[in-house]
């Protein structure tokens, strides 16, 4: 293998830089088709006057959590960005671009966040209004598959135009300022998939605990203090959580590309990865507007459709792209480091985008089979409802467990399909990340189908608490609803695999910023069955389960913080129940604020600072271990919590169809309790580890020259300290958190029940 | 780094060989003191005549299992020892050698794991019975303790003196001989822990879901046919597969310090590792002897402090043992092959040793911290019963995480403390592997504890059945039983330890293959940062995801049956409900033993094929990643399952002792939820990784070498070939699995609860 991991400057020509203009043009395009979309939402009834005060106290408390959530974030960057700006640097420029787009891409990426929260505060209104009208099926849906290409059209939109902005400007320096762009949107997505899923599995298992399980009173029942956070929950969590990951998924895949790219293809390699995506947008329209459920046709099938026909067209005119683009030899490339290499790289660059765009296609497959209602798996769950809540979460665990493997093999063999493109490592590597940017083509209809999701979810709250809407349009609200527990799963699997071929790509930066910096002939080598590398891989599986069980643990005690104030309402106002008292929502969105703040410090800390000890401790051997073993495990974990919990509320919607018993069986409870337990998998810690993997990889990036620096000056005791330092963090944070979690369950709700 | 990898054929001199016979001795002396010990267990009382009765069904059905299993595993065994011979090896005494003592193995595995169970089942009646008599609690005690000693006495007995025969017989050409001894072991110790596993736990959750769920008798009801299943149960997986499994634990640690052993020091390199667990047969006789619980002592606190006093004698014969045996220096070693390298091989034989027995203790600690009832983890999860079974799975999930995590960190840290011991690679893998034999020293302790929690739990059946024992006798049985539940814990976490240790020392003999057979001067190296490797590592993990989602799957299945077999029984027959009638509890235990013997083939066949499957198809670089991922994953998965499974067990058992609102609570139903999911968790899933791990390991070591002769031949299509067809069989029992799933979904149990 000849040039391994040799990446280079880029050096864009004129006419290159009028095709980045081109690209900025495109994304702006889609800004603009989103702005018409987003006048055809609001254009949209407002239903009655108790649905619109419903509305706003949903807009107001999220809108609230953002804004406290954005001080908190404030905090973490300037510290993040006071660290960045210490660590060596080549020189000032590339000291100051890397600090200052980290703050561009967490800047991005929380715009784009605050963005989805607030479309789809505005949205839920108007889809639970359609819902009650005439024809109320049509127009609901298409109110809530309008908001969704809304915030797919603004994903892709400011993902690329950032991407293209970047490359404009720092063409020559590329890749640290890329690596800078990439951690802020990563570091700000992380917390924001964090902090909103568990503000709304804290709220959303609160609620359900007091609300469903002691009172006996349905979901949603506006006498329950702890609804309008629930509804607030939806949109911070699966909204704005969920639109910041996607971005982030889109911006670090581009800068894996784009730091190989002009390293294996010369200037055409800086600027193919960006007109993958730019088709990318295109046909993201045409999906969004061909989406349209045939008269009495699922509205999942319409959605697959409209999925794999902008997937196919994509696929055409990306193919055209790279033949049209790319020479077919080396020698052909402008400024192509290794001109005499063999092979094509338009067939090269072909063959990796198709292969992105065909694992988009059969992760959707995948998923849609293990959480959709019409197959095998979660009927055989719901099936297991009959023999009681234990079998429902054993056969829970195994359709995930199944689903990730399956799923796991399937992005492995993406990655190994797409290294064997070519035997120059760079070539290898850059195809698997332009395999990545086929995966980011079918990102805009992703992301409009999984907002339809939680903007459904949202609709048929506000249906339920304000009593205004008819039963027709009730159960039009619920099929959608249905339809997004799958959505979401899909939106959670092709993260993943962003995750995975963006890591995979990364490495390649890991190991020629190591080469760097020991400025030795010998190529950096992670040896994997040496002890130290070994070691790094465990200790890189660990954290990945440390951070879903602090996830998983955050959202308990949250809730029963939820659950101490709801029960405190109703006992001190006996009128609640009566109806004739309205509770003190407020209060509950104010503490599930609180709490998912304060506990999204733990596994933050964790993601920064694991790497950080790892790397300074044991070495760059052991912390490239340590990345393979977050990899692995993150992907098989991400996708086991996504699936298992998407399988659970499926099944029982199942049974709240009529299936087994219906609602009020014992059939039922059993898949209430399945359900609770995987709310948190499902939109606490799985989603968050797609983020958690790419903040280590970019940690790993960034502190890795520091390290060898270290170890080639003798400096031990300077790295141990600060090995010890990032321990010492981590387990003080630990502890903290550890001793709130006793304070709750020892204190006031042990009084309240007393009472 | 110098000497990578160089392992060497050992010699020993005359006085060499009177040290392997006075191992041998010390080995047939610790099965001398087991047939003591075993005198005084039959001298016993052996109870009423009605306790007598049930004992001998538990008896028959254990036999007549362990009969079927025998044969199955005898068509396994002979296609694999076929494989075997068939693998590429240097010359006739090689190839007869590996597959003669993979023969010897696997009977000493099977012969161990008989040997526990027929103990157990003869155990478990007098210790009924002694409860029943006055003093009971201290009697009981001391008749369960005595039967844990004689099985571990039999297992440190066989496996160092099977050990020691090897030594003496293939010393010349030790390496691959013992490779195919300790294959052997570990391939029919895992069939032991799956087959048992899924008996156990199918009769066990289907006797609990007709039984407690449907028709509210309690446990270990007379009435309910699966009850004799479930006792037997209890004998075939908990007892024949513990023991296995930790005599494979020792062959295998074993086999790999005496891979190692002269290469890295000389004749004494082989004779060393030998001597280290003769030290711990000792101590394991002075820690039976010396456990006494003290009154009114619980009885976990009593093992507790056997286990440290002797681990501390251990500790400082072994000291001595390393000092005395071994030179200060590398040149005093006889045959030394790096002789000039610095470092002290007595001092570093001790630390490593003194790691290994540390590694035991903190293990201990953490699973009693995690797992036992007066700990604030159990508690916690105890308390979240109020809040329902959503809240208790969910803590339990969370206990099994944090407790997974940290343990795996300490062995992680084992490995790296052991490997910091030398800067040469051979005897930084020698040290490892030492660690692992310090290890073993507590294995004598570890299983006459962990034989105690099933003897205990079939004697509390025994017990409940006959009706015969007094209300006082129960209780005594009942807390007994809530110490086993810690105890196993606490095994699986030391086997899962001597399977990471084991595995990290067997690289260094994979590499060594590779090189052999590749006869190149650069060494190998697996760069974990190359996308194939990368690819074997999330393959890796995959599969321990896979192996335990069938694992669970299995005992869902097969419980299935029980729960159809056992509804039919009640409803053919009314008498049984009324008593007048004996329910057919041979039929049942037919099922289990048929179901459990079809389910294994699918885990064992991925077991064994999907390394051939990565080898084959994506080289020695992905086959060496496959190991890592699957050494971390399974590691951190193996510790999560057995221990959340045994924090539920034991929840239960808190709400059980009049905690939470006691037996009958709604707390109670949820704990009861809690353990039925932790069952197959932690007795069937989890304690089937460590000897997954170590069988994978050692496929790969075999195939290596004729991996990288095809690929030096350019045999890409019978690579290939190869490959395929391994997939081909993994994909075939999957599938044949699932039929048989959905078939018994589909018809009987469906047809029962229509009736």
């Amino acid at each position: 293998m000849s040039g391994q991991y040799q990446l280079a400057e880029a050096t864009l020509r004129g006419s290159d830089y009028s095709i980045v203009v081109v690209v900025a043009v495109v994304a702006l395009a889609a800004l603009v088709v989103g702005y018409f979309l987003l006048r055809e939402v609001l254009a949209a009834g407002q239903g009655t006057a108790k649905m619109q005060d419903i509305a706003k106290a949903v807009q107001e408390g999220a809108a609230a959590y953002l804004k406290r959530q954005r001080n908190t974030l404030l905090i973490f960057g300037i510290v993040v960005f006071l660290l960045l700006f210490a660590l060596p640097a080549e020189g000032a420029g590339e000291r100051i671009g890397r600090s200052l787009f980290f703050l561009v891409g967490a800047v991005f990426s929380f715009s784009i966040g605050y963005l989805g929260m607030w479309l789809s505060t505005q949205a839920n209104l108007r889809v639970a209004a359609a819902a009650n009208e005439e024809g109320g099926r049509e127009k609901a849906t298409r109110v809530a598959f309008r908001t969704g290409g809304v915030v797919g059209m603004a994903t892709v939109g400011l993902g690329l135009f950032g991407a293209s902005i970047v490359v404009l400007s720092f063409a020559g320096q590329a890749p640290k300022v890329l690596e800078g762009f990439g951690f802020g949107a990563a570091l700000i997505a992380m917390f924001m998939r964090v902090g909103g899923g568990i503000f709304t599995k804290a709220a959303d298992v609160g609620a359900d605990l007091v609300g469903k399980v002691e009172q006996g009173i349905p979901e949603d029942d506006p006498r329950n203090a702890a609804t309008i956070a629930d509804n607030v929950g939806d949109n911070v969590g699966d909204c704005a959580g969920m639109a910041a990951d996607l971005f982030e998924s889109y911006a670090v895949t581009l800068v894996a590309a784009l730091i190989l790219g002009s390293a294996a293809f010369g200037a055409q390699g800086l600027l193919f990865p960006l007109i993958v995506p730019a088709i990318g947008v295109v046909t993201a329209v045409i999906g969004v507007f061909i989406t349209k459920a045939r008269p009495g046709e699922n509205g999942l099938n319409a959605i697959n459709r409209s999925f794999y026909i902008s997937a196919l067209i994509s696929l055409v005119l990306c193919t055209v792209a790279a033949f049209a683009f790319l020479p077919t030899s080396f020698a052909g490339l402008d400024g192509a480091k290794t001109p005499s290499l063999p092979g094509n790289p338009g067939l090269i660059a072909a063959v990796a985008v198709i292969i992105g765009i065909a694992l988009a296609g059969i992760i959707l497959w995948l998923t849609g089979y293990y959480t959709g209602t019409e197959h095998k798996p979660v009927k055989h769950v719901g099936e297991t409802s009959e023999t009681g809540a234990a079998t429902v979460i054993l056969s829970g665990i195994s359709v995930g467990f199944e689903s990730a493997v399956y799923t796991a093999i399937v992005i492995g063999a993406a990655v190994y399909g797409a290294f064997l493109l070519s035997a120059d490592t760079t070539v290898a590597l850059f195809a698997i990340s332009l395999a990545g940017t086929g995966l980011l083509t079918t990102v805009g209809v992703i992301v409009a189908m999984d907002t339809f999701g939680p903007v459904s979810d949202n609709a048929q709250g506000i249906a339920e608490m304000s009593g205004d809407v008819t039963t027709e349009g009730a159960q039009i609200l619920t099929e959608l609803d249905a339809v997004g527990n799958t959505t979401k799963a899909i939106t959670k699997g092709i993260a993943i695999a962003t995750a995975v071929l963006a890591a995979t790509a990364l490495f390649g930066s890991y190991s020629e910023a190591i080469n760097d910096a020991r400025k030795s002939l010998v190529a950096f080598t992670a040896n994997l069955v040496s002890p130290n590398t070994l070691v790094g891989v465990i200790i890189g599986a660990a954290v990945v389960f440390m951070f879903s069980g602090l996830a998983v643990n955050a959202v308990s005690r949250a809730a029963g913080a939820v659950v101490y104030e709801v029960r405190r309402q109703f006992h001190d106002n006996p009128g609640i129940m009566d109806g004739t008292v309205r509770p003190e929502y407020g209060r509950v969105v104010d503490i599930c604020t609180r709490d998912s703040l304060r506990e999204l410090v733990t596994p933050g800390l964790l993601a920064v600072f694991a790497p950080i000890a790892v790397g300074f401790g044991l070495g760059v051997e052991s912390l490239a271990g340590y990345l393979g073993g977050a990899i692995a495990t993150g992907t098989l974990m991400a996708i086991f919590l996504a699936n298992s919990g998407g399988a659970w509320d499926n099944a029982k919607k199942l049974v709240e169809d009529g299936n087994h018993g219906g609602k009020g069986s014992d059939a039922h409870a059993a898949t209430v309790i399945g359900d609770t337990v995987g709310d948190p998998f499902k939109d606490t810690a799985g989603p968050a580890i797609n983020p958690l993997i790419k903040v280590m990889n970019l940690v790993s990036l960034l502190v890795a020259p520091a390290v060898v620096t270290f170890t080639i000056q003798g400096d031990t005791a300077l790295r141990v300290v600060i090995s010890l330092v990032a321990v010492l963090i981590i387990a003080a944070a630990v502890v903290v958190s550890k001793r709130r979690g006793n304070a709750i369950a020892d204190s006031p709700a042990e009084q309240v029940n007393n009472v």
